[in-house]
């Protein structure tokens, strides 16, 4: 077995250390998973790794090893750091010695099938990685079909997705498309889009959330754009008590999500 | 006028980076209060402020001004800082040049006033300040009349706490004390426990949250102690279609507490 890299300066973690920056991922069309579970989700999703890092020193589980194991004999090359460049490369503040490098894998539309009455999770131009994380973390648990990206603002290689995913990210299907793109795929697939906005008549419990749908949301900031507003004739919105931006973008996602999830546990005619 | 503070050794710059750490918070009984947003609403909510460190390069809007002088009439300091001292000072990468020195407030169970039939969020051992603030963010939308803190791990005044409650900390009442002094206080005031767990036989929407409730959530790594769950009757879970851990602390807790404002939106007998 060939001796750790001690040096911080080795080409190989300078590269880890790049890989952080969306221009390196997407001209290397590949991207970072750190840690045991995010790893494993990869891993267990099919998701291509091309190589794997670890330290040693820095496991916190007894199941590095055989994780180590499985993505080498699936091919990919494995290569052990010691501390200090282990800790140059990791993304987190408290590393856990395991770091992958994958290819990214497809997010075309076109590729995104879906089963009857799916329930999808359309997201507009959100900005922060950790909110877009944090969505498909709770697209997960709602047992959303699907997850689009309408206008892509945030790259979904990175990290902080990856981290705040908890590797959601690897297991529910994500497309990226634009908003035209979107409307014509729902339309296709027969998807009814119930639009969030504050200015809505209808609070996000009175509709309908049954059968084909889609809920969409906007970003922080700005919310939905005007195209959504104008085609979704279900508009709805959450009651709020405090001031208008008091709930995160991926909150207000998860709060409509699991309302979507308790009508659709009940038999129709029931609700 | 005197000059803006140039050096960014300036011992009352060095101060403001200390103050980002709990022993120097605790020692001075101050915390920070940075960006305009979180100011106004402490400032609107009575909070004690000392003083008030500006920087006009990095002003984003047009009501810097007087804030700073609603803040300055009521008895603080008004420092001026160069751009450097103050992105030195500043917590956030992009700082917005307002930054103040307050007090912090009581949060004493014993002070805790509620009216009847409140909705109370309980929160035990929750480490990652993100999260607490977040809750506190929830628990504005939601109109929750307090939150407690139970066997507290995060302190409250830690910027993190500040920032992503966007000052939702200083809106919503809040105490900290242990779980025993907590239950003796559920008790006192006649508020019944709703008490959330993976392991519950109930799902969070079958639960009754009309009256007097507190939904408690546990931490992000151990949920809730034993004592919660050996004394309520009203054990709930949410339904998960993902891993164990899906859901975020703050965003389960989101979830009940939009279940709990729908419920409580509809007269009695009508659930």
């Amino acid at each position: 077995m060939t001796r750790p890299i001690a040096s911080v300066t080795n080409p190989k973690v300078k590269r880890l250390v790049r890989l952080r920056n969306r221009r390196t991922r997407d001209a290397e069309r590949a991207f970072i998973i750190e840690g045991y579970r995010e790893l494993s989700r990869a891993v267990g999703a099919g998701i291509d790794i091309n190589e794997i890092y670890s330290c040693e020193e820095l496991f916190v589980g007894e199941n590095e090893h055989s994780l180590i194991d499985d993505v080498t004999s699936a091919g990919a090359d494995h290569v052990r750091l010691d501390e200090a460049p282990f800790r140059k490369a990791a993304y987190r503040d408290r590393p856990e010695g395991l770091l992958a490098v994958a290819s990214q894998f497809d997010t075309n539309l076109k590729g995104l099938a879906v089963d009857d009455h799916p329930l999808v999770l359309i997201v507009e131009s959100i900005e922060k990685p950790g909110n877009l994380g944090m969505m498909m973390r709770t697209a997960d648990a709602a047992a959303v079909d699907a997850v689009v990206v309408a206008d892509q603002k945030t790259d979904p290689f990175n990290p902080n997705v990856v981290r705040a995913s908890i590797g959601s990210l690897f297991t529910v299907p994500l497309a990226i498309a634009s908003t035209e793109e979107t409307n014509t795929w729902l339309d296709a697939n027969g998807i009814r889009p119930v639009v969030t906005t504050p200015d809505a008549p209808v609070l996000h419990w009175q509709a309908d959330y049954r059968g084909a749908v889609a809920i969409v949301v906007g970003s922080e900031q700005y919310g939905l754009s005007e195209s959504w507003l104008s085609t979704s004739n279900d508009r709805v919105r959450i009651p709020m008590a405090g001031t208008a931006d008091s709930l995160n973008a991926a909150m207000a996602a998860g709060i409509i999500l699991f309302e979507a999830v308790r009508q659709r546990s009940r038999p129709p005619g029931h609700g």
